[in-house]
């Protein structure tokens, strides 16, 4: 079928509120590491997925899937050895005494969860969040999702911060100066939910702030911003539904910060692409959210998911991608800075690890953000080019860069090229 | 391992908010049609378990799935045939103009979404549920289900009617009045809600009502229902998470009634215990939807999860197991009520198709209902005699008979004659 005669079907069978990639959409067939394949034949290298965290079609995912899905696929109301191996596995990972796991399906309803979980157990409404946040799409956690719906709909239990970015938000300078700041900033938006009658049950932290960014910002503002929180009787969610399972390079995307959350969510690269997710969360808090509520979540945790999340673990470990991901990530940052010193429309290379982001922008002195129009037009060029990619930012404006794990070197060398290469033909 | 080590593993790494069932678990290894088997080689006859709706591992479903995780996982943001194909199917199997399609990945998902979409396009905030309701485990759809938390924490914008339980809800007697008196219950809800300041934006519609049931009212009840709904300005939610798929006989639960839902969501049966769950909807709701909002999830409509749905109704249609639902669950209702004649705990026999339940009572006259406690011993012995069933009901005291699909006459001879056996032994 021609592609356009499929997107006509698919556009009356599944309605317009579904959004495709690219000027020109792509009509992928198969996958097979970091590459994907069109219905044309066309090679692509892919820059973009993170959900398949350790690379399309990773034979020993499917295999291990496979053999679950034969023998049994039931749910945590029965006894089952993959999903009590997975939990352990998962708080083995995790520093300080956060080892209970909660299993669900996706980001969102882990994020959904975890601030039902802080609720509960602060006894606070509150949320502390940043402009241009993404937590996913229920309608708590979308509206902890500034980037979402407008701001006018914003309910009065949610306190909203600058994103820590110190090279396009208004705090800049240095290091002390942009911490100090931001954290003031974070202070206000403590004080105004304290305004509006709330105290906060929780803060939403990114360890790679996404939507905004992707930021990677001081060890001392993360750690400070905590530290506010919990003063104010808030607890720390780390939303690590994109900056874990080695993402960024540790484990978790919070250890860099050196501090330890209250709870953990986790979300697309759990399964290689199956819908496993979990909150990972201390036995004090488990116990106390217990004490006042059951859980259960029909798919969560089942066998055959298990069995998903246990692959994902084993093939970072026994293909050492944490240390691939340290190592190609400060390559391809290191390529991407040289790559920014030849093109002034690249403001600032950001974020850290396996995500990574270009700020482009039309003024390299005054730092006016690249149109969003010119981005797609990037976009679309790049995978013209066999180069799939994305957009991100608060601005529409970031060239956003988060390939599957086992993107090396040589793939780096093959994506900058052509970023080169588009940035030059504009 | 031995359960029990397993069972001190799961707890600690796990909390305590999972709960398993029977008092002593049961720990599965295998499963098959609907047979499972346990970890010392114990079969049972699973009397329960919906979610693997054409049967444990069926290979048609399993093979499906593994040819396309074999081949290709990503999302919605790239074009796909099998996400747009499985769009066409379902909303080709729907009455009306329901055929434009939303993928989660859930239940909860799907529901919280359709809320989402009624409250977007009525402008209305409110929601009717009965008591004793269930829909998901978000924290808008926890809120939609009265079963799951303290009456005195409903928010204002939900009105809550009575479930429509001819045999044991306040309103007995001929069908004309059973069908008024519980219409005008409704009709108080929704003043209820409009003296909250409130207008409805939707009722959420069991077409089985299950926590409370199951129940399978008057048609004229649901009619009249949804026509009050309806011009009060709200939309009319089909819940379908459990009675979709050929569960009670026709394709949907809510054919029965003559009805056609504005919005109908689809979860547990949808991949045979793969994570795949859809809302169904109109063009125009989609289109206003749309106007307003954008929709993403990342899971939802993955090609190996649509391969899934589409294996599901392969093997309904090539299996005729709709006919067979009408068949076996008419023959196991007719045998429910021989054994109702024999043992006075029974109460009632209640639902449809192969949803059914026996509401057991303590005293035969007054219908006190039996204890949660012994409940509990009967589901245990029940699995002891190698007969897997569950509780549900308001007052939990329905032994509830849910089997997968593929459960015939002979399954039901063997389950009718345990459950005889058991209350015989009471």
């Amino acid at each position: 079928m021609s592609k356009d005669a499929l997107l006509a079907r698919r556009l009356t069978a599944m309605g317009p509120a579904y959004k495709l990639f690219y000027d020109r959409p792509v009509h992928l067939v198969r996958g097979e590491g970091v590459w994907l394949w069109d219905a044309d034949g066309r090679r692509y290298l892919d820059c973009y997925n993170n959900v398949v965290s350790v690379g399309h079609c990773h034979p020993r995912v499917v295999e291990a899937m496979y053999r679950q899905m034969q023998t049994l696929n039931t749910h945590t109301r029965y006894l089952h050895e993959n999903v009590v191996r997975l939990a352990e596995r998962l708080g083995g990972l995790m520093p300080g005494d956060l080892n209970t796991c909660m299993f669900v399906c996706t980001g969102t309803e882990a994020n959904d969860l975890a601030m039902q979980i802080a609720r509960r157990v602060t006894g606070n409404r509150g949320a502390l969040v940043t402009e241009a946040s993404y937590h996913g799409n229920s309608l708590l956690v979308k509206a902890l999702s500034t980037d979402a719906y407008p701001a006018d709909e914003r309910p009065d239990w949610l306190a909203v911060m600058e994103p820590p970015d110190a090279y396009r938000g208004p705090f800049r300078g240095n290091d002390a100066d942009v911490v100090a700041n931001y954290l003031a900033n974070a202070g206000e938006a403590l004080a105004r939910l304290e305004d509006a009658g709330h105290r906060p049950a929780a803060v939403m932290l990114d360890s790679v702030w996404d939507a905004p960014g992707p930021l990677s910002p001081h060890a001392d503002y993360v750690r400070g911003l905590c530290e506010r929180v919990r003063a104010a009787g808030g607890l720390v969610i780390a939303d690590e539904v994109q900056s874990g399972h080695c993402r960024t390079g540790d484990w978790w995307g919070f250890e860099a910060y050196g501090i330890v959350p209250d709870i953990v969510t986790l979300g697309k690269p759990s399964g290689n692409g199956h819908p496993l997710a979990a909150v990972v969360t201390t036995p004090d808090i488990a116990r106390e959210f217990a004490s006042r509520t059951s859980y259960f979540n029909t798919f969560g945790g089942n066998p055959v998911s298990a069995a998903a999340g246990l692959a994902v673990l084993d093939v970072i470990e026994s293909e050492g991608l944490r240390a691939r991901v340290a190592d190609s990530g400060a390559y391809l940052h290191s390529a991407l800075e040289d790559l920014a010193r030849k093109h002034d429309v690249i403001g600032a290379v950001k974020g850290r690890g396996m995500f990574l982001g270009l700020d482009l922008v039309a003024d390299h002195d005054s730092r006016e953000p690249l149109s969003r129009e010119a981005l797609g037009r990037i976009t679309t060029r790049l995978a013209e080019e066999g180069i799939l990619t994305h957009i991100t930012g608060r601005h529409g404006n970031v060239l956003k860069i988060r390939p599957p794990l086992p993107f090396d070197r040589s793939h780096a060398d093959i994506a900058v090229a052509a970023i080169d290469q588009v940035l030059a033909g504009m």
